[in-house]
């Protein structure tokens, strides 16, 4: 497959919470039509309902990037997917998600029987890992580590220029990497996984902890005294205010962090760090104390050759990184 | 540089303990002449006596491989050089090995001025695992994980059957993997690092611990009754008879790699981990309860990719990587 000056990609990132659906220039450079929806609930025959609704989301941005660019339908080259893992790459097959319920599923089949494209599967880290690489804060690097905290956290490795996927497509999992093998029990089974601590439900759960102890706080006037509504955007909210509580999670949120990052500094010896999700909102509160833990723990050639950066492409690096995965793929 | 049918490469490991040259075939098939000596203490010019001791071993092994080959000087291709890091592969240069009290030692010029031959420079745990995974216990694999325990723990990383050194050749640091954020203090200056809890030196230290606090063992009558002259060694063998604190000791010490390997599966996704070192005579005793905590704490699609296998190369596996570093640096 080659690209003309006039073809496109569509770029589809499947999250937990929101679809997001978008298209871009096979050369990476213009975007269009980018649009997010809620991702349908799960529920007895939600996964149809969450195929149906990609369906109908590349369709509609296939239409709006032909009416607004003036190309045809054969110059769109295909889909490039972004869904939460384990999958089978190479079989298009989502393995397991547990946030959808979903088990074994063909994906990538069923998305291009329907808009008869030829499309490609990846992980949804990996997607925004390449994606921050591709356009945004890591452009140029090398060797890129890519961190995206949300309702979990999601990891995507860039190596001598490619995405490295390790021999069974799992690499990556950096929120399951245990920074205290005796710690806090996670989602996952595990105790101590860096994503027990610094996930954004755990952000918040840390928070109420504190505040369950007594500490004082605007927390609970933040959520009418009703804690479980606390969200890690609110403690992000509330240390931007000043507030001790929160302060303090923000800074236990990036020596955790640190910790984490110190081990792939170590380990990988990165050039750049891209962290992204909701936490990049708590801005240098997080980022100083962050950098400051890596230097302590890793080493010194290893700190001074990387740079840890916010990520570039808030909302879309997932969009983008499914389209620039499927360009590298199947494009020569 | 080409090979001939009849071409040899000398390798170099140099450790804290010992200095072991040897030569091998271009084609990796043979070995000869395998020497090791121990490294000469450090003191006052000690940087001086040790590439002096290195550069005689790399004669007597040139003289002795002509000898036994019948090939002649012009045969020898050059040496390859494996020493403990951090360092400046490009250039050549030893930038700080502590147990050496090296900084910023040109070593690879120092060898390759006397001995008249080129010379590639790489880090010592890197020689191993390539050696492994060259002609030993990852054969074929296409990444792996070598891990090296002695006085510390070090590491390599094969990725896509190429050595990977990461953006300043750092990569592979797995003994300076925090796995307990406040865990045991590590001599790097971190707290709770792989190494702190399983480099032969800290498994000897929990013996001691145990037996300080009143544990029965035949551990003291093994080294008549001096603790401080308790070892790794000392700890497997007593095991081995089926002393109850270093069986203790042993599994402990499987649950810590256990974690750190774990770790490795989830962010790299190996087919292979190579464990080497002293700790491999625990055989069985370490390696069941090891595997059996990866499989506990590591993604099940990342547990069923990955063996975890001991090195089929003691003694040798620095050697043979050196020389396979050298080979495929330098020859097309």
């Amino acid at each position: 497959m080659t690209t003309s000056a006039n073809s496109y990609i569509i770029g589809v990132d499947l999250g937990g919470t929101n679809i997001v659906v978008g298209a871009m220039s096979a050369d990476g450079v213009r975007q269009y039509a980018m649009h997010s929806t809620p991702t349908p609930p799960r529920s007895e025959g939600s996964s149809e309902r969450v195929v149906e609704r990609m369906i109908e989301m590349v369709e509609v941005t296939i239409a709006e990037t032909l009416k607004e660019t003036g190309a045809k339908r054969g110059d769109i080259l295909g889909v490039g997917i972004g869904a939460p893992g384990p999958l089978d790459r190479e079989n298009g097959v989502v393995i397991i998600a547990p946030n959808l319920g979903w088990h074994n599923l063909p994906l990538r089949s069923l998305i291009s029987d329907a808009v008869q494209l030829p499309c490609t599967l990846d992980n949804d880290a990996n997607c925004a890992t390449y994606g921050e690489w591709w356009v945004g804060a890591a452009r140029g690097a090398r060797n890129v580590v890519g961190i995206t905290i949300g309702t979990g956290i999601g990891g995507g490795l860039i190596i001598d220029g490619k995405l490295y996927h390790g021999s069974s497509d799992v690499a990556g999992e950096i929120g399951h990497m245990t920074i205290d093998q005796t710690g806090r029990r996670c989602g996952c089974g595990n105790y101590g996984c860096l994503e027990a601590y610094a996930s954004g439900p755990n952000i918040a759960e840390r928070a109420r902890e504190a505040l369950r102890s007594g500490d004082i706080s605007v927390l609970p006037s933040m959520v009418g005294g009703d804690l479980e509504r606390i969200s890690a955007a609110t403690v992000y909210e509330a240390a931007h205010k000043g507030d001790v509580v929160a302060r303090e999670v923000v800074r236990d949120t990036a020596k955790f962090l640190g910790v984490g990052l110190a081990n792939l500094l170590n380990v990988f010896n990165p050039d750049v760090v891209v962290v992204a999700g909701g936490v990049t909102q708590a801005g240098d509160a997080l980022f100083e104390p962050l950098r400051a833990e890596v230097r302590r723990r890793a080493f010194k050639p290893a700190v001074a050759a990387c740079r840890i950066v916010p990520g570039e492409l808030p909302g879309t690096a997932g969009v983008i990184g499914a389209v620039g995965t499927f360009r590298s793929q199947m494009i020569s």
